[in-house]
Order: structure tokens, then sequence, then C-alpha cells
């Protein structure tokens, strides 16, 4: 790495001197500001490709004086606004990282990185990418061999490139083809994925110039035929006016008459949510998207940050170049930039409040993302209950949940993604997976045991989704730890005559590393304040992790895979707490190649008791495609649970008023209910998933 | 065994032969006619004790001609209805089983069971136990011993006696006895658990005395001390009146305006449902309560019987007499007979239909059970999403999903227990475990490994939760088989020259036994029919199980408790088809001593491969208490799913109509969003979950 232009030059249009929340995700004039300032350090007419410009956060020692003092209703410390850039000299390989002080304009950092390390995609360049490999005349000249039927439209997904170390020190984009029903030719929002070509041209992103054409393998092995004639198959579209719709279902409708129980306090690019007892600041990236921090319950502290720190998705499919599909979608793309702007009454349902987001353009310019996270109320079912079998009476309350849900689309795939907190103090990270599955060509009557059929010539390939949801813990304030509990049986004695007996060990976890759940031993791994003590039962105050079995990478240890991957193996990463280590997988996951990300970190194997750590909390599908997950997939759900565990004195849903029907107008459903079904209307006046066109 | 009493006596009051659909639950004069033919079989003036009088259901055989003609709209054949009768000679032990034909009144089996059958508890045998032991003398002794304040009451709660193979031949209570709190004695609902005291009689149920009064450890060893003085503690109350309850939760209805899109047909005891392609019968009975039949998506067979079929919380304490802590619910009490009456507006939200049930009481009566199940639909969130980003067109439903749920009290405890139906042809299973943890006495300034501690002085002991979901598939018809699916790494080759491919690969269970799922090979259990191809990619249609991982039981295998709760050590069980084969644990759990039960059918190293068999799937929790599970507990929630497999040939989910705010009428929450907060009402008039006395 070489520093440049690390210049104290004139500084163009600061931002405004607003006392931003050192926490506020950059404004549109702070952006615009940094990209000034770092054009301002270059000759005049130098073009910059930016990719991202967001809030460098301060360091956390800073922060927590900052929020202590907020907290105590104190003069706040002045904490300097920073912006993070990376960007490209336009049309070349020089991709560089910066960071400017936005009240002086100063760049404090600006250096060109070094080989093998590549930027995330951006929207205008995708489509880009997509054009240059339609119009390249190789690229005609094999899609001609398919003789496709008259006004085929062809149809490029660029893919991230993946690395495994053959030729890849270029930025490239693999591009797979696909074909539009050529019946329908005119329908833009045809399913192409049910009508994948055996085609794929590899972009290299420098001159946007196709450097080569890769033709697929479709039968069981990795021979390559020549391009032959296509042989289109029937269409499998998802749009609902493509299909027979049901006609009996009947509305359903989430009605709060006063309100909903939450509050949103707005300063800036910044929101505190308020809502039973809970109280905490949202923030919005380009690529983690949603951000919570200083989370807190009753005026105590549990989180100092909690955010989706990445992603990995392998295939299964080792021949070239299917091999290389390796997506890391918030290091890759982003959550942020792929956040869909969220309509009312589509995406969520009820009393709905939504948050926005501003992220930059390739131009150093400001992106408004409207409606981006949606925040209500959701009812949870029953919270708890108990009935007295002597006297009949019941106490019974519903669990009333919080929900911040923020949904982003990567090429074919959807992730909806959501925080909810409850009223016993409890937090569940959502995770749904639903899209379309990434499909490839298949000859006739061949099987192959890494993917199902799932339309015909259509092959899905197994994959696995790896998330990683990043937890920094404050719990009743700092210097924290992890440990986990076990349940053993008791080995037969005087004390356990009849084998009967088991017992729970606590193991504390003092070194940086990468840790495994035992289902067997019902190994649950508890984030604990030792230092502050339950006042009833004396056991340290701590939050337990849930979360579902996932299986690891399956890639082996010396791939390309399994390093950059670097949170894939373990249910639990445990790191002592750096500035700056926010991504699972390392800042650069692009073609990245390693050795930057977490498994790293927990090499460094630092003491992690009673100090300041971040845990990593990893939760997966190994995705076996079925045929009911086409053309669409039904959402496949996952859950992470952090709950309390002697950190309160009692059930805190406990003061929760009991349910009751003067409250809640639920409705008998009359005997033999049979009303006249209501028709499903699709597209009307003022519908809301028609199309922007 | 001793065969006695087959009558071909005089047949009084035979039930009207109205057509029952042979699975349809006793009705009430089906219960007194059997009743009624049993006493008959007997001397006048003989007292018996009926425990339980349910449908016998015939032979699987025959029901399925049945249903093949009732779906095909033939003429049904004649099938016999006939009662199961379990009955002691009322104050002896004398434990009889019988089967009655209630169209001929004749008594087809009538048996005396042998020595280690005991039959079930019933309310009024409960209610008496609490008094036989609250009035014995030796008992008032020892409490007397504690020199409790003035005024203070007394509460007994009967425990099944478990088994440990010491001097438990006779069928007994053990007593667990605690305080109400002395300084609000008239609070009938007080939560006693919180004053456990360390006295427990033991009760003979054959005369209702006190045999033995065992006095319990209190530290944290095995030593017994002599009854001393006790130390009344503050009282841990879970009732809303004594909270100072939250202010600021606002209304959330669920309005369905055009009503609810399920239909209900009642015919005598049974109700079809049918609801978005799904169709079904409900049955309930007096052990398992909720049971599906014919279980059915758009005219294809799926299910011929669901049920939840056990469950048994051994406890960790080695302790006499906590070692016998070892409860089934359904076998020793019974999920129909615990089953709460649900309440418009508190249990559920939203439009409510509400099934009943008949079950029979001690004296051979019906006993009518209303709002037992309750019947409505519910919003599941997004079921599919996406958007196509070249033009920006979302396409998305909402998942709604039809509950059929069930509430039961054992004790202290409560499980909510629901069948959830969706429109991607996906059953889950959700059991949601919520009440009063059991607790005992615990000495000051002691901690065991073995629980947690609560409250002062009171210890809540480790326990499993262990549930066996009962599945008896039909997929496409009969003949179905069992497989696993596992992925693993491919070894490197010319094929996987990276060592990123994977594969799956499936195998087909042969032969019945327990089996365990390997997450770390993402083993997933299916339930195919190999006969049925999918059109489409000619896999066998399937259906997946999803279950939670779970610790499987702690106690070692020659202890009572492991060889009593039979299905207790494997995720899944699958054995061949036999006609009454419905309790894991075995028919009579009470004091049970093991060899009845699902290990034991499983032994018979039965062919399961494409032909009739039943898979239970286990679930559990280890329950290692917190305090925040106390004085009553938020919800534990486990969910085992069922989803298709290449059953269908596209998502089923494809014709549900979009979301769109025309339809689901959400309201935009203005921003600073500050309404003044409603006030919670306790205990208005018409409100449902005040007290019944």
């Amino acid at each position: 790495m070489s520093t440049e232009g690390t210049a104290t030059s004139a500084t163009p249009r600061l931002a405004k001197n607003t006392p931003s929340h050192p926490l506020a995700p950059l404004s549109t004039s702070e952006i615009t500001s940094a990209s000034a300032v770092i054009k301002a350090s270059w000759p005049a007419h130098t073009d910059l490709h930016f990719k991202v410009i967001t809030l460098e956060e301060p360091p956390k020692s800073e922060v927590l004086r900052y929020l202590d003092a907020e907290h105590n209703k104190k003069p706040v410390p002045s904490i300097s606004r920073k912006a993070f850039i990376n960007y490209y000299i336009r049309n070349t390989n020089k991709f560089h990282e910066a960071i400017v002080d936005l009240s002086s304009g100063r760049v404090l950092h600006n250096v060109l990185l070094g080989a093998f390390v590549h930027a995330n995609g951006d929207g205008d360049e995708i489509v880009a990418i997509e054009k240059a490999a339609l119009e390249d005349d190789g690229v005609k000249a094999e899609i001609a061999k398919l003789q496709l039927p008259e006004g085929s439209v062809v149809i490029s997904d660029p893919w991230i490139y993946g690395a495994d170390g053959v030729g890849d020190e270029e930025r490239l984009y693999q591009c797979f083809l696909y074909l539009r029903d050529p019946v329908n030719s005119a329908e833009v929002d045809s399913n192409h994925y049910a009508l994948p070509l055996p085609i794929s041209p590899v972009i290299s992103t420098t001159d946007m110039k196709v450097i080569r054409i890769d033709l697929m393998p479709t039968g069981a092995d990795n021979t390559i035929k020549p391009v032959e004639p296509y042989k289109v198959q029937p269409p499998n579209e998802y749009l609902p006016e493509y299909q027979t719709l049901r006609t009996d279902i009947k509305p359903l409708n989430v009605v709060q008459p006063e309100g909903a129980s939450f509050q949103v306090t707005r300063e800036g690019t910044s929101s505190t949510l308020s809502w039973q007892k809970w109280k905490f600041r949202v923030g919005f990236n380009q690529r983690e998207g949603m951000v919570l921090y200083d989370v807190r319950y009753d005026d105590r502290s549990l989180f100092y940050r909690l955010s989706l720190s990445d992603m990995n998705i392998p295939y299964a499919d080792p021949r070239h170049p299917f091999h290389k599909k390796s997506a890391f979608d918030l290091g890759d793309a982003g959550a942020g930039t792929m956040a869909n702007n969220l309509k009312l009454g589509c995406d969520c349902l009820g009393s709905i409040y939504y948050l926005d987001g501003v992220i930059s353009d390739d131009k150093g310019g400001a992106v408004p993302m409207e409606n981006v996270i949606c925040v209500h109320e959701q009812d949870g079912g029953i919270g708890w209950k108990h009935t007295n079998y002597r006297t009949g009476r019941a106490a019974v309350v519903r669990s009333r949940q919080l929900v911040l849900q923020s949904i982003i689309t990567v090429s074919n795939y959807e992730y909806i993604l959501a925080f909810v907190f409850n009223q016993a103090g409890e937090i569940e990270y959502e995770i749904r997976a639903t899209g379309i599955l990434s499909t490839q060509p298949i000859d006739e009557g061949i099987e192959v045991p890494f993917g199902t059929i799932v339309h015909p010539g259509v092959l899905a390939v197994h994959h696995q989704h790896i998330f990683s949801l990043r937890v920094d813990p404050m719990l009743d304030g700092g210097d924290n730890r992890l440990a986990y509990d076990e349940a053993f049986p008791m080995p037969r004695s005087d004390f356990n005559p009849h084998g009967t007996g088991y017992y729970v060990q606590e193991t504390v976890v003092e070194q940086s590393g990468g840790y495994d759940t035992e289902y067997a031993n019902n190994r649950t791994f508890k984030i604990q304040n030792a230092n502050v003590r339950n006042p009833i039962n004396g056991k340290p105050v701590a939050y337990k992790i849930q979360a579902p079995p996932f299986q690891k990478i399956l890639s082996d240890k010396d791939s390309f895979n399994y390093k950059r991957a670097e949170f894939s193996d373990h249910n639990i990463y445990v790191v002592s707490y750096r500035d700056g280590e926010l991504y699972a997988g390392g800042k650069y996951t692009n073609q990245s190649r390693g050795g930057t990300g977490v498994r790293s970190w927990a090499d460094r194997k630092d003491n992690v008791l009673d100090t300041d750590f971040v845990v990593f909390i990893q939760a997966g599908i190994n995705h076996i495609p079925r045929i009911e997950d086409f053309p669409v997939m039904p959402c496949e759900i996952l859950k992470i649970h952090m709950k309390p565990v002697n950190f309160f004195d009692k059930n805190p849903a406990l003061d929760v008023p009991p349910s009751e029907q003067g409250f809640n107008k639920s409705v008998l459903v009359s005997e033999q209910h049979r009303q006249p079904s209501v028709e499903a209307t699709i597209g009307q006046d003022g519908s809301c998933c028609t199309p922007k066109l």
C-alpha cells in the first residue's frame, strides 16, 4: 500500500457544522462534501468512480464517553465526523481507501490498495456489465449458435467472480445468460431463470470488455460441448397475472385504533426508537443496511452495536465456471445498496413507520433511500399463561413484538431481515430467504447429486447460506465475558442412586477463537457481566444465545471458499474488540483471498475474559432445492434469539396488562361460517405492487 | 391378565344408531352407554371408578376403505362403533381394560390388568388426594413444626409418583406442600410456588391414606433435617392486580371484515375443516386432546393421523423424593382432560371458531369440554417475494396461516399446542411451554448445579421436556418410506479441482428403529412415496421433517426414567404400523416400568420400506431455569415443520393473490407519533380472564 494524496489542499463545500450524533449515518451534505474533498485531492478532471462513502464510526472509547454523558444528561463531548471512502480512478484498477475529516475537510488517510483488493459492485456498474456482455460480438456469435426464435430477448445476470487463484487478479464479473420467454418477449418481468443458456461471458471492469466466453458443462460430468441449437422449454412465471389465483382468502387487517405503541425521535440521519422499556438508535449504511446502536432496556445497557456482519453463499457444483459461485452479498454488493423501497400494505401489516437512509452513488453524490426499514408492532401469540386449576382463574398476556424489517434483493435472491423485540427482554434476529434460485442449464435425462431439477432443462444447484450476526455486547456496562453452559448426567453414587441426576457446568471462554455448539450437551453460550450479580441468586447477569444448528462450510480447508469465508466454520467467533473490525469476512470480500476476517482476528489468541469483546453468531441453511422453491421460493425462516438469563429479578413481562377481550376485540366466527368468497384483485388503482415502469 | 366379565348380558340404554363417522369421538350418549354396559357386567352396586371412556378407533384397514368411499362419493361401508374403557373397582387396585361394541352393547374385551399397571389421575381424584394429604394427622403434626403464622393456608400439589422399583407396586401420589402468602391468605390464586415447604406426604389411592411422610433435603447434599420453623419469604405473585402494569401498550386488533377464510363442517362430535386447499378431520380425546385425521391438500392425501403422542418431564435432582419427578403428562393425566376452556379475546386474536370436546368422568358420565380448540387465521409475514432489480417490480404475497390451538394446564405448567397450516403446503406443530416452575425449598446461601434459585429459599430444578409427535403418513396413498438426505464434501479430483463441490446422498430406512439427526451432515428425514414420482424431476414425492435439536434424556440407560420414556433417546422413531400403537411411552405410563412403548415396538426390527409405518418425531427443551422464568415463565417455543419436497410441481403458494394495500389496509404512522397512552384495565365487566369463582 502506498499513501498518496493526503491533501491539506483547499476543502470545498464543507458540511454544515450541525451537531450530529456521533453514530448518525452521513447526511447528504456530508457525503457530497466528502467526495468533493477527495476529488479536490486529485488533479482537475480526474474521473473518480466512488464505491463507498459512509460514516467512519468514531473510536468506541470516544462514543462511550459521549453516550455516558448523553444518558446522564450532561454536556456531550465534541466528536469529529469522519467519512470512510472507497474509490477507483475510473476505468483503472487503482482502488483507494480514504478517510476525510468532515469538520476540517482534511484528508486523514488516502491510500492506493494493493493487489487482490477489489471493490464491491454498484448499481450503475452492474447495468453497464449486463450491457457490455450482450453487446460483445463474440457473445453474439455464440448466442447465434443457439438459433433462438425470432424476437428472443437474452438477459445477462452479472455475478461476482469469486476467486480461485487462477487468473483472477483483475476485477472480473461472470455473466450468466438467460432467455426471456420467447412467446412473450415483451414481458420485462418474465422469469428468465426458467430458460438458462449455456454461455457465460467474463467481463473485466477496468475496460468493460469481455475477456473470455465460458461455455458450461450441461451433462453429469465436466465435458464442455460446443453451443448447440437451444430447446425452448415452457416458461415458469411467478407474476400473479400468469396464475389462476386463489379466490377464497379473505382480508385480515391489523388495526391499531389508538396508534402504535412506539415513539421515533429523528435527529438528522439518525433515529432513536423507544418501545416498551426498549430504547436504541438506528443507523443505515451501504454495506450492512440496518444497524442498531446503544440498545438499552429499562435504562440498562445491553448492546453497543448489532448488525448483520456478513453472509456467504457457496455453491456445490465443482465444475468451471460454477465453482466460483461464492457470493458475499454484503461485502460484494451491500445490504444498504440493495435495500427494497418498502410499500405500505405490501411488505408489512398494521401501523407502519418507515425509516429512510442515504447512501452514495458512483459519482460521489448522495442517493436518498426511502422506506428502507419498516417499523411496526405485531402480535406474537401468548406471552405467558397460567391457570390455577383449583379456581379456574387464568392469567394470560399476549406477547407484543416490535419489528424492524429490511428487505434486500440480491439479483435473483431476496432476504427479509428483521430485528424483533418483545416485552420479556428478548431480541430475535430473523432471516427469511426467498426470491428465485440461481439456475443453470442441464441436458434432458440427466441427474446430478449436487443439484435439483426444478423445471425441464433447469438445474438449481445446492448451496449454503451462511450468515454472521455481529453482537457487540455491553451488558450493564463494559468488561463482559462469554461463557457456556452444558448439561451432563451425574455418575451413579449414593447421591444419585437411581441414575436420574444431571447437572449444569459452566465454562468461561478466556481466549479469542471459533467455538461450536454441542447439541448433545445442550451447550448454550451466554454473554455475562461477572461484575454485576443478580440480586436474588447472585449469578452474573447474562444474555444467552439461541441459534439453530447449521452445517458448516462444505468446501475443504485448502479451498479459496474456506479461506475467504472466515466465519463459516464455527457457530460462534469471539474476538477482542478493535475499532473497525466490523465484517466477519474482511473489509474487502470481492475476489478476496482470506486473511482479513474474523478467523484471522481470532488467531490473535487475545484475552476475551472480562474485557471488551465482540461475538459473531453464525446461522445458515444448506439449501438443497426442492421443486417447490421454483419459480419463486417460499420463505425459509431462521431465527437467532438473545434472551436474558438472571439479568432481571423476575419475568420482565410480568407487568404486561392481561389479555382481555375489551382490549383485543376478537370476533366469534359463527358456526357453519360460509360467507361468499372475495375475488382477489390485482394491480388496481392505488395498489402498490404493480410495475414502477 | 385374566379375562372376566365379557358379558353378553342385558345391554342398557344403547347409543342411538346415528351413523357416526368412524373417526368421530364418542358422543355423550355413547360414553354413558359404554359405562352402562360395563356397569351391567358387574353385580349391582359395584362401585366402578372410570378412568377413560374413549373411542376405540376401528382398524385402519376398515377406515381406509371408508375414507376411499367417502372421497369418491360412493356408499360408505358400515363400521361398528366401539368404546375403549379403563376403570377400577373403586377403592381397590383392580384396574381393568375393556372394549364395548356400542351398536350391540356387547362387551368384547374386559380384563383385569396385571401388576405394575396403573391408571392416569383424574380431576376429582386429584382434589381428593390434596385433601387427604392435608387432613392427615401425621402431616398436620409435621406442619405444626414449621410454626407457620396464624391463619396460614397450606396447599398440596399431588404429583405422579414416578417409579424407581422401590416400594412402588401400589398406586401412589407424592404431594408437595406449599404455603399461600400468609400476609394475604384470602387470595385463592396466590402463587404458592414461591413458598415451598419441606414436607411431602405420600398417598395410596386405594384407600386415600397417607402411607409415608417424606422430608426433603434442603441443602446441597442429601441430608434430611428434622422439620424446623419456616422462614416466610416475601411473596412473588403473577396476578396482574399485584403488578404495576405497563400503561403504554396500545390495542392491536385483528379484523376480518369479510369473515374467516375457513369452513367448518360439524358432524356430531367430529368436525372437518377446509381452508386454502387443506382439508382434514378434527378429533379430541381424553389423552391426546386434539387429533387430526385424514389430512389432505388439494385432494391428495398426506397423513392418516397426526397427534401429540406423549411427553416426558424428568427432573435433575437425584435426591429422594425428587428423583421420582418424571411426569408423562398425557399418559399420567391427559391432554384432553387438562384442556383449557379458551376465552374469546384472551387466548387467540382475530376471528375465532371454537371446537368442543366430550370426555368421560369418574362415574362413567360424559363431561362436555367447551372451547377446547380454537381455530383462527393469522398473518405469518411475507410468504414469498421477488423484485426484478431491472424494472423495480416487486411480486410479494403474505403467508396466511390456519391455527388449531389447544392449551393444557398440568398443575403448575402450561403447554400451548398448535397445528399451523400455510398456503405453501407446510404443516407446523408448535409447542409453547409456559406456566409456573415446579419448586422446592432450599436453605439460604446454598447453590446446587442441578437447579436455579428463582426466589429467596426457592429452588427450581433443571428438567427436560421431551415431546413425541406421532405422524402416520399416507403421502399420495399408502406404502410410504422413510429416507434421509445428507450432504458431504466431494473429495478433490479432476471433477472437483478447487475443493468446493459437495453432494447429497439419500439413505433409505429399511428397518424399524430409533434414528438420529446428524446436524454436521445436514441430515434431513423425509417421508416419501416411491411409487409416485414428481412429473418434472422424477423424484419420489415427499415431505421433509424439520425439528429443532434437543438433548436426549440424561437419565442413564439402567434408570427407570430411561426405560419408561421409550421415545426420549432418539430424534426419530419409525415402526411398522399396528392398530392401537398410539402412545410412544406405552399405553399405561403412570408408575410404568417400560417395555410397552415405541422403543419396544422398534425392537421388532420390522420392515418399514414401502409399507405402512408410523414416525414419532421427538423435540424437547432442557429447561435450565432462569430467574426470568419465575413467577411465571415467558413462553419457550419449539416448532416441528413438515414441508413438501418434490411433492408439487412448483411453489404451491404461487397462486396466492399478491399482497396489496387495498386488501391489507395498513396505516402509515405519522412522524413523531406520540399519542396519549391508554390505561390498561383489568377485570372489567365482560372481561374474560377474571376468576370463575
